[in-house]
């Protein structure tokens, strides 16, 4: 990997010298024409997924809100890497390439994009997915749009719309731990009643989520012809159940004594009880799964996983979403998606 | 299609709601999950392109820029499908279908984002192409980034590094026409010399590229098993010229005298000689093909394009990219790639 001077810019470099730096994280069999050809099983569909983040929106290297940086420029790729792999992951679908295209300051350090492609990296690497394409262009701020395209074979998607009645509500991992990092590193709580571990573990979960690409080979083992509903819950759990609900025309009773919180958020004092619940269901890019199955094949998924799947509740006809606890009917509340986290609007 | 008040902005509708506005212009069959899929023909594979473009650089409707308006929101909707179809096309692939990240300012207006999307379907239906998926999010500047999915048969894929010495080098249509009807909306030049349809041609090339997928299956229908370099003049004649001497390791002689420039250069009495080889060479986003190919080849699709081929050099093994003007040594010279259009430097 090519160094530059700490403080050279994008525009010191200049865009040809830009691209040929970038060519070397992408794979040279593939890049250098005008499109990337990639390979895929005969029997297979192509899934395609893209997001698009700003900074100061979606993460903070500290550039368009001076002082806050919450990411670093190599946790900003992996992050993004993160969320269009977890996308494959929730349509079961396996990832074979990304391109990358970058909106970039003129000003912005070549260290930032270096640490960026070597965090994208390091999070494609795990899964051997090739960077396999991309574009870059002067920006007022740094934005990165990135593209995932994978395979499934068609008779294994998992789709937001095939929930039906009496289905288990399942979630892979904790959920709230990725609001909780980020709360931490703006200082929006303290770290009271948090060991180093737990701390750090609430921060990596912010900072360098792990998209589950290893749950979706998992169930078809268990039945290659199994009905899975699902999506991930990159904008919060509450908006995943509440999605899958309304593409299925169903409803939904969720258990608000088997809210899949972090332990930590038991003893960490400076959370209200309120605090808890909400980023629990609202908080939002933990990338983990959501998914409605029949009874016996989440039993056996949950026994595949050594318990880290939860069941949380269960599908039901009435296309309401309902938070219970218990006998409990004061707590009890309705969900809906106007709760959800909204770009435009605050 | 939902018309909204003419001073509605995006903040106004909410992101739920412009998600839902942005719904109906999509393929309702694949959008909805976290992911889109995509049927694809067995034997063939996958190709995938991007781009980004953003307001006062690559189009300005009169927001970066206020008081420059060269391109309506449908301008930009149609230019940006245009030019993702032109990678495919440059390919030698078919298109399956097309994502778009938007990042755009809460000020706004919607009927900006329901024009664009307009202009990108106008442009898209005219070759079966659906809208498959997207992102939106909110962004200091209104910015666009589309990656194109298209399917190649292996055997039929255009390569920058296909081109060996003596194959000829064709182009299709005119270069420097887009570029020269941007300069007429910029008032670079005055529109002195031309008629009223060679006006309006010069704007529409800007305005409204057409991406010639025309051109692989003519190739195939005469020689399914040509081989052919090629790549789009997306960033200016001369710079596809290089890059597939380049990617090739061979060089070219253009001839000067056979350079594609329109009919109406001749006539516009704004434009210096200099001008008319200038935006020839480097005007670029005409979206045409250069090719590189055997002589017969090149001859047999010439003559199904009713002789809108052009050839307008050869490909030669001394790596040099010479423009020569007959036995006029004086006014030929050696291309570089350095002398084409740079983002970040000016």
């Amino acid at each position: 990997v090519i160094s530059g001077t700490p403080d050279q810019t994008i525009a010191d470099l200049g865009e040809q010298q830009l691209l040929q730096r970038l060519y070397q994280y992408c794979d040279t069999a593939v890049v250098g024409d005008d499109a990337a050809v990639l390979a895929i099983e005969p029997t297979h569909e192509v899934v395609v997924t893209t997001d698009m983040l700003v900074d100061g929106t979606h993460f903070s290297v500290g550039l368009a809100m001076p002082g806050i940086q919450t990411t670093t420029p190599f946790d900003v790729g992996w992050r993004s890497a993160a969320a269009n792999l977890s996308d494959l992951a929730a349509m079961g679908a396996q990832p074979l390439g990304l391109t990358i295209a970058l909106g970039l300051p003129p000003q912005l350090p070549v260290q930032f994009v270096d640490g960026f492609y070597q965090g994208l990296k390091a999070c494609l690497d795990n899964y051997g997915t090739p960077i396999i394409g991309g574009d870059i262009c002067r920006a007022p701020t740094w934005i990165v749009s990135i593209t995932a395209i994978g395979q499934v074979h068609p008779r294994r998607k998992i789709q937001r719309s095939q929930a039906r009645p009496g289905d288990v509500i399942c979630v892979t991992g904790c959920h709230g731990a990725a609001r909780a990092g980020l709360a931490l590193l703006l200082n929006e709580h303290s770290p009271d009643g948090l060991s180093p571990e737990e701390y750090n573990a609430l921060i990596q979960s912010h900072q360098r989520p792990v998209p589950r690409l290893d749950i979706p080979p998992l169930i078809w083992a268990i039945d290659p012809e199994a009905r899975v509903a699902g999506m991930d819950s990159s904008d919060g759990l509450a908006d995943a159940v509440l999605q899958i609900c309304r593409a299925s025309g169903v409803g939904a009773i969720l258990d608000g004594d088997r809210l899949p919180m972090p332990n930590c958020f038991r003893t960490m004092g400076s959370l209200s009880d309120e605090d808890r619940v909400h980023y629990t269901l609202y908080g939002g890019e933990d990338f983990e799964l959501v998914l409605c199955l029949e009874e016996p094949l989440a039993a056996k998924l949950r026994s595949k996983l050594d318990g880290s799947l939860r069941i949380i509740g269960k599908v039901q006809t009435h296309p309401t979403v309902k938070l219970v606890y218990g006998n409990n009917l004061a707590c009890s509340r309705t969900l809906s998606l106007e709760k959800g986290f909204q770009h435009f609007t605050s």
